[in-house]
């Protein structure tokens, strides 16, 4: 495994759901205090808020706004569900733009009441209506592929082979794929569709975290890196393998750091980002 | 899709565990009073009996003993806990021996502290260990690949093209997969993988249950088939056109259905069973 360690936070972004008990004001302050570069902003950060502006509060801190987080949901059994997905998907382009930044992350949807076949026909269609407004814009498209628990309601793309074959069937520059560690680290076919979207110049955003044993809910009980048992340093010797240099996010869902003091939570995302990254 | 309907209930299995509150007493005399026609048996259901008796008293209520669950969880950092597997299996195919039936169930084993890689070489070596006692004993081993959300402790065999490698690579007439449409329905490769097993003839066991929206435990919170949103009668046609000819085996694990009265339960499971599988 050939791995340059991690010796500053040149690369390091959060995702503000990470800090959720914080506003994006007390979350971009705080990560710029403590040396962090990067930042995703959560759709929900923006709540009530002049996006421009915020993004130009984010930009004098000196934190690159890597993307927004995040649009999808395109299935639906019902067409007027579909449509509603389409016209927040063209907000969503809206947002990135005014914020500033160049990337949307799809989290690309799935409807328990229809076929998996269905909801991800749905979604090529739906990424294929939303892409003449992202080119306009100059937001590129990151279908993040989804771990199999959450195929029923949250994605019908499970593995980074199915993100690739999409992100070829739609041949655009302007679409590409999100690895996240936490949903793809079981995938023996993992390091190959790595290389696949290396060599495709498709791979645009990688995103850390762990799993815990025991994980005790299925959404909110994500680890800090080291925590648990995801080969996080081998996989980012892939993702690094292929070129990527882009910013390695942390992006943890927790009940339990959610409650916990956000600046300590803080110094031990970034002491574990340099550790167990 | 080409799919007979279930006309009566001679096909069909339930796993002990599936009416936990019950004795295997209780459950068989259930079983068999609804006209139920087999029965999969729980390792932890034989405690304190004697196994022999156990058999002649479920085949006197002319109940079909498909298998016994579970062995497995070979993998271990420590070569202590390996060997201790190995022996637990060689006890659960001498209590498989005594209890009349010619299946166990592997549940193959993860270990977090190790990669995924070796506790996969672990399965494999501990599977080669206990073949010759399971080929004495006329028992044949079921691998079942678990869904990638149980990939830290439970199974590194997370897909069925995973098993049906390994039992390739095995290549005894001993051993063979079982599929469990929980573990195994969102996979896009599902269809491929079942024709793979059905050409090979080592297609063994066929479980069922649903799983519902919102699942709220990873573990205890299946669904009565048709609760949920597994397309379960698209699988049994899949299983089917291999020739398959076993029972469908009904294992529900959770923590709603356990606390009811269990005969209503029975009733339950009867009734969906007809229908939505």
């Amino acid at each position: 495994m050939n791995l340059k360690p991690i010796t500053d936070l040149s690369k390091l972004c959060i995702h503000t759901i990470t800090t959720k008990p914080w506003t994006i004001e007390e979350a971009a302050r705080n990560y710029a205090a403590h040396g962090v570069k990067g930042i995703t902003v959560w759709r929900d950060a923006l709540s009530g808020r002049n996006i421009k502006q915020t993004g130009e509060m984010l930009r004098q801190l000196d934190l690159t706004i890597v993307s927004l987080c995040r649009g999808g949901f395109f299935p639906g059994k019902e067409k007027t569900k579909r449509q509603a997905a389409i016209d927040d998907n063209r907000k969503a382009i809206e947002e990135a733009f005014e914020l500033g930044t160049k990337m949307i992350v799809l989290v690309c949807g799935a409807d328990p009441a229809q076929s998996l076949e269905d909801s991800r026909m749905q979604i090529k269609d739906g990424i294929s209506f939303i892409l003449p407004e992202a080119e306009a814009a100059g937001i590129k498209l990151a279908i993040e592929p989804l771990h199999p628990m959450y195929a029923d309601t949250r994605s019908a793309i499970n593995t980074l082979a199915q993100a690739n074959d999409m992100t070829e069937a739609l041949n655009s520059q302007w679409v590409g794929v999100a690895v996240d560690v936490y949903h793809l680290w079981w995938d023996p076919q993992l390091e190959k569709e790595i290389k696949r979207c290396g060599k495709n110049n498709t791979l645009l955003a990688f995103h850390v975290c762990d799993w815990k044993s025991p994980t005790v809910d299925l959404l909110n009980d994500r680890g800090i890196m080291g925590e648990g048992c995801i080969p996080i340093k081998k996989i980012r010797s892939w993702v690094e393998a292929t070129g990527f240099n882009g910013f390695n996010e942390v992006e943890i869902f927790s009940d339990i750091y959610w409650k916990q003091d956000q600046s300590a939570f803080l110094k031990n995302i970034i002491s574990s980002y340099k550790k167990y990254l």
